[in-house]
C-alpha cells in the first residue's frame, strides 16, 4: 500500500498513528541537526521530521531528496512544536520511520510555487509541471466541480445528456470548419462540429424535450489571445417552449451554480434589450454592478459652432463621480488612452464641475449654463467629472463602453466577488454586409424572428429586414457574454425565407442544411435552446480574466499544443492512404 | 405556455382538472361518434377524446389531423369509460376544448412503433423519427442514467473530470490515427484521440491522483459490424496504487452502476488468470454464468490410431448436459456449425452417454473403457453429450470457446437477467508477430510487467520476453470485455526498455512519446487505469448486444452517417486554405 492518508488529512487527533503518506518533495530545510521535509500531493502539504535520533538509512535516504522526488514515507504522527497556522496540517508532523524513494526528478525548469518564476511559454512547454502549481490545480478543482453541479441540476429538472457525434459535415457558413480526410471515402472529408446547433434540433424533432450536453467544440479562427480551436460548452435546447421557459431555466440554472460552487446568491436576472444596452453602455454585454450610464448629448451641443461635435453623426459622454479633481496630466493620460486603436476615438472633451465653477476643455464653444446643462443631463454634481467623445456612432459607443469599463476599473466599481447577472434580449436578427452585398444572420440561420416582427420578416424591405428583431438573448455577467441562445424557426416556410433571405440557392439550403429542413417536414415542435461558454463560465468563477488556466491542456496563440507539440507533420504511408497530398507553400 | 403536464403525468388525481399537453398525434382511432387521439411526447402517451358534444372548430381541426402531426391541446381531465391497464395514464382521457396544430407532419416513412415496419437502413438515414420510438428512446435515457451515476460514484470518490485535448499528435502505432489538417502550420496535421492515454498518465505525474473522464474517442479502422469510427469510453487513471486498488475501485463502480441503474446486485467481483481462462474457456473473455468447461484430452485420446487426434497439437471437448438424445440431425447440423469459417473446425467428434451405454463417432478407435476415461474427465453422466474438436492449439480453443458459448445458448444457459462478473488478470505482455519480425505491446506500450517478471522484462531472450505477464487486467461480464487497463511503466529505465524490445529506435520513440518519457524524469508517481467501453457497457445494460441503438446518432457499417450524409466533398477554397489537394483514386 503506497498510502493510508492524504497529505492533507491529518490533523492533532492523528497524533501517535502510524501513518504511510506518498507525495512530491516541496522543499527540504535543514536546521541544526533536524531536517524538514514538506511533502505534497494534491489534498496538501504534510511536514516530515528527521532528527539524528533517527535511523541512520532514513537519514541516508533523506540526504539524497531534491525537489520534487517522489517518496512513500512510514512513521508516527507527532505535534509539532513550532506550529503553521497557515496550512490544516500544520498542527502535526511525521517522524519518519522508512523512507522509500519511488522516482527521483530533475531539477524542474521552473519553481512549483504559486507564483512561479517560469515565463508563460516555460511553463506551457513542461504543463505536467504547471499543473502541480495549486492556482492552476484549483482551476482544474473549480472545472469539475461546475461540470458535476450544471449535470446535478440539470439531470434534476429532467435534462438528459445525449451525446452528439463529432465526425460531422462540414457547412462552411461564419466560422472555418476543421475537417477530417475520410481514408474509406476517397476525397471526401468529415467536418467536426463548431456546436452541436443541427443535431440538438434534430433531438428536438425526436421528442427530447430537455437535452444538454457538456461537449466539445471547434472552429477554425485566426486566433486571437484567449481563443481556443478547440473549446467546451454546456449545451442545452428545450422543445414546447417560449423564450421566458428558456430565461427562468438556465437563469435557475445560473443561480444553481453560482450558489453551490461559490455561496454567492442573486435574485432573479433582470433584463435589458439590446436597444437598451446600446444606448445606455454602448455594448451588448454591459457591466451593470455600477452605473455610469452613456447620454446621448446630440441635442445639447450642437449647433454651437464647434465643428468637432457639429460634424459628428454621434456625441455621448459618461460622468465619471468624484473626479473633478483630474489633474491636467491625468486628463491628458487618459486622451492618450481613448486615442489607441483598440479605443480609436479622435479626442476627448472634459467637464470639470469643481468649487470653482464649470471648467471644460471646450469652454469657448460653451457658456457655463450650456455646461451646467450637460451637467444636469447627467445630474452630475459637484466634484464629478464629465467624459464626452464624439464621431461616427457605432465606433463613439464602442469608445464610450470602454471608456465606461475603464473609468470603473480606476474607481473600483467592478468589485471581485461582486456578481451582476444580466439577460440581454431582443438582438437585431440579420446584419447586412456591404463588401458581400448580403444579410448574415446575426446569431445562426435558425433563429427565430420576434412574433411581433413575423410579417415585416417574411415580405419586408431591406429597411425593414435590418429593424427585424430575433427571438435571442444572451446571458450576460460582469460584462462578459457566459452564454447566448434563441428560440429557433420550426416552420419550414420561415426558415426557407430565412434562407433566401441570407442568399442560399435553394440547392446550396439542401445541400448545406437539407437533413434539417426535412426533418422539420415531420412534425417539428417549438424549440430554443441555450449555450453557456464553459470555459469562460468557469475563468468567471475562479475570478480570472483568462481562460487558458482553466483547460488542463491548452494551446498557445498559434493552436499550437507546444507540450506535445502538434500540429506535426505525419508520416507518407499515412497520407497516401487518405488520398491526400501538400500542396507547395503559397 | 405549450402546456401543463406531459403526456405521462395525467392520473385518476387529475380528474376535473384543466390542462394543457403538446406532443405527437401517434394515432387517431373513430369509433361512431367518437374520435380517440393518442397524444405522445417523451413521458408517455395521453388518450384525446372528440365526440360530438365537442365544439365544431374543434372537430374541423381533429379532422385534419395524421400521424405525428405536433398538436397543442387544452381540455378537462375526465374518468375514462373503457380504462387501459396497460399504460399509467390509462384511467383518463382529456376531453378536447381547444386544439391547436403547432405543426403539421409529412406521412412518415416507417411506423413510429416499438416493432417498426421499416428496415436499417431507412431508419438509419430517418434517425430523427427513428429515435422516437420506445427502444431507442429507452436505450439513450439509459445511457443517460448510467453516465450520471458513474459521475456521482467517482466525484464522490475524489475522482476529478478533467478535459483532455482532441486536437492532438499521430503517433501511429496500432490502430489507424484520424488526422486534421492545420491551415495555420502548412504540412502539418492534428490526430483525433484514439484514447486520453498519454494526457492521464501526464495527469498523474503532473498530481491529480484521480481522474476521469466520459470521453469520446476516435479510430480509423476498417469497420467491422458494430465497431463506430467514434466510440465513448470511461477513462479513469489513479496514482499510488496497486492492482488491488484498481480492481477494487472499479470493481466498486460497476457494483453501484448495476445496482443503481439496474437494481442488479453481485458480490465482489471474481478473479481468473487469462492462463486459466484460455484453458477452461478458451478465450480472455469467459461467460462464467455456466460451466461447460473446456477439458484438454491429448493424453487419453493420442496413441489409439486415430490419425485426427494423433496429429493435433491439441485436443479438447466441452460436456453439454442432458444432450445425449442430439439425433444425427442435430448432430450434423452442429458439425456443419463449427465448420463454419467463423469457427473454423475440421470436424466435430462426440460421445453421447445413453441409456444403452456410450456412443460416439469414433467407436472403432476407442474401447467403451476408453470412452468412459473420456466421459469421466469431464465428470459426466448419463444423458450427457461430450463434443470434440481437435487441431492447432489457438485455433482449437478459439473454436471450442465458440461451440460452448453455441450451446450455452440452445441450453438456455446464458440468462437474460443474470450478471457474472469478472477479473481477467495476468494477460501476456508481448505478442510476437513473425510477418514483422518484432514484439507487439499486447496492451499498449506503457503496460508494466508483473513484478515477479520484471528481470525477465529486462534482460530475457525472445522466449523468456513471450513468458513475461503484464500488470493488466480486463472487465468482462457475460462473455463480454467492457472494459481493461493496467498498472503503468513509470520508471524511465523500464519505459526505455519496453520501448527498445518492441524495436523502436531511440529517436522514434523520442519523437512519438518524448513528452511523456520527458515527463518523467520529473518525478512520476506509480499508477494505473482502466477504460470502459461506454456504449458497450450500456448496450449490456439494456440487454442488447448491439451497440448502435445506444448511439444517438450512430454511423454505418463504412462510416457514414447517411442521415446527414457525411463524409463528403469539401470546397475548393477550403482545400486551398489548408493546402491539400486530393489525389488521384488508386
Amino acid at each position: 500500500m503506497y498510502r493510508t492518508h492524504t497529505c492533507g488529512e491529518l490533523r492533532l487527533s492523528h497524533v501517535s498513528q502510524k501513518v504511510t503518506l506518498a507525495g512530491w518533495v516541496q522543499r527540504v530545510r535543514k536546521l541544526g541537526g533536524m531536517t524538514f521535509i514538506d511533502l505534497r500531493d494534491r489534498y496538501g502539504i504534510t511536514q516530515l521530521a528527521v532528527d539524528e535520533k533517527n535511523a541512520e538509512e532514513v537519514r541516508a535516504e533523506v540526504e539524497k531528496l531534491g525537489r520534487e522526488f517522489v517518496v512513500k514515507v512510514e512513521g508516527k504522527v507527532v505535534e509539532r512544536a513550532s506550529k503553521n497556522a497557515k496550512i490544516p496540517t500544520g498542527e502535526v508532523e511525521i517522524n519518519i520511520e522508512k523512507l522509500t524513494i519511488l522516482n527521483a526528478s530533475d531539477t524542474p525548469p521552473f519553481t512549483i510555487e504559486d507564483e512561479s518564476d517560469g515565463g508563460e511559454e516555460l511553463r506551457a512547454k513542461y504543463r505536467y509541471l504547471d499543473l502541480r502549481r495549486n492556482p492552476v490545480k484549483n482551476a482544474l478543482m473549480l472545472r469539475h466541480r461546475v461540470a458535476q453541479e450544471t449535470r446535478r441540476f440539470l439531470d434534476a429538472q429532467d435534462f438528459l445528456e445525449i451525446e452528439t457525434p463529432f465526425l460531422i459535415k462540414s457547412t462552411p457558413e461564419g466560422a472555418r470548419d476543421f475537417v477530417v480526410p475520410s481514408r474509406v471515402h476517397h476525397g471526401e472529408f468529415y467536418a467536426l462540429p463548431q456546436s452541436p446547433q443541427t443535431f440538438k434540433q434534430l433531438l428536438m424533432v425526436a421528442g427530447y424535450d430537455r437535452y444538454f450536453q457538456i461537449v466539445r467544440c471547434f472552429r477554425d479562427e485566426d486566433l486571437r489571445a484567449d481563443r481556443q480551436p478547440e473549446f467546451t460548452q454546456i449545451d442545452c435546447e428545450m422543445a414546447f417552449v417560449e423564450r421566458q421557459d428558456i430565461l427562468d431555466t438556465f437563469g435557475g440554472l445560473m443561480k444553481h451554480l453560482f450558489k453551490n460552487v461559490l455561496d454567492v446568491t442573486f435574485d432573479n436576472v433582470p433584463f435589458m434589450t439590446y436597444a437598451d444596452a446600446m444606448r445606455d453602455y454602448g455594448c451588448d454585454k454591459p457591466d451593470i454592478r455600477f452605473g455610469m450610464k452613456i447620454k446621448e448629448l446630440n441635442q445639447l451641443v450642437q449647433g454651437k459652432n464647434f465643428a468637432v461635435f457639429d460634424s459628428a453623426a454621434y456625441i455621448g459622454g459618461i460622468c465619471a463621480e468624484g473626479c473633478a479633481d483630474y489633474t491636467r496630466k491625468q486628463l491628458d493620460e487618459l486622451t492618450e488612452w481613448v486615442k489607441r486603436p483598440q479605443i480609436g476615438a479622435k479626442g476627448l472633451v472634459y467637464i470639470r464641475l469643481t468649487a470653482e465653477g464649470v471648467k471644460s476643455s471646450v469652454d469657448k464653444f460653451y457658456t457655463p449654463e450650456e455646461l451646467q446643462k450637460i451637467a444636469a443631463e447627467f445630474g452630475a454634481k459637484q466634484g464629478d467629472l464629465i467624459l464626452i467623445l464624439a464621431g461616427a456612432k457605432k465606433q463613439t459607443l464602442n469608445a464610450l463602453c470602454e471608456l465606461r469599463l475603464e473609468m470603473g476599473n480606476r474607481l473600483g466599481l467592478r468589485k471581485r466577488g461582486e456578481f451582476a447577472p444580466l439577460w440581454v434580449i431582443d438582438f437585431p436578427l440579420l446584419e447586412w454586409d456591404d463588401e458581400t452585398q448580403r444579410f448574415y444572420a446575426m446569431h445562426h440561420p435558425f433563429t427565430s424572428p420576434q412574433p411581433e416582427d413575423m410579417a415585416k420578416f417574411m415580405s419586408g424591405t431591406k429597411e425593414e429586414l435590418e429593424a427585424v428583431r430575433a427571438n435571442a438573448y444572451d446571458f450576460v455577467m460582469n460584462g462578459v457574454e457566459l452564454g447566448g441562445g434563441s428560440i429557433r424557426i420550426f416552420d419550414a416556410k420561415i426558415q426557407q425565407q430565412m434562407f433566401k433571405v441570407l442568399g442560399f440557392s435553394a440547392e446550396d439550403a439542401e445541400s448545406r442544411f437539407g437533413f434539417l429542413t426535412n426533418a422539420f417536414k415531420f412534425g417539428a415542435p417549438p424549440h430554443g435552446g441555450i449555450a453557456f461558454g464553459f470555459d469562460r463560465l468557469c475563468a468567471m468563477f475562479g475570478g480570472s480574466d483568462s481562460i487558458r488556466d482553466y483547460i488542463a491542456f491548452p494551446k498557445n496563440n498559434a493552436g499550437r499544443d507546444v507540450m506535445i507539440d502538434s500540429p506535426s507533420q505525419i508520416d507518407d504511408t499515412q497520407l497516401k492512404e487518405l488520398s491526400i497530398e501538400i500542396a507547395k507553400e503559397k
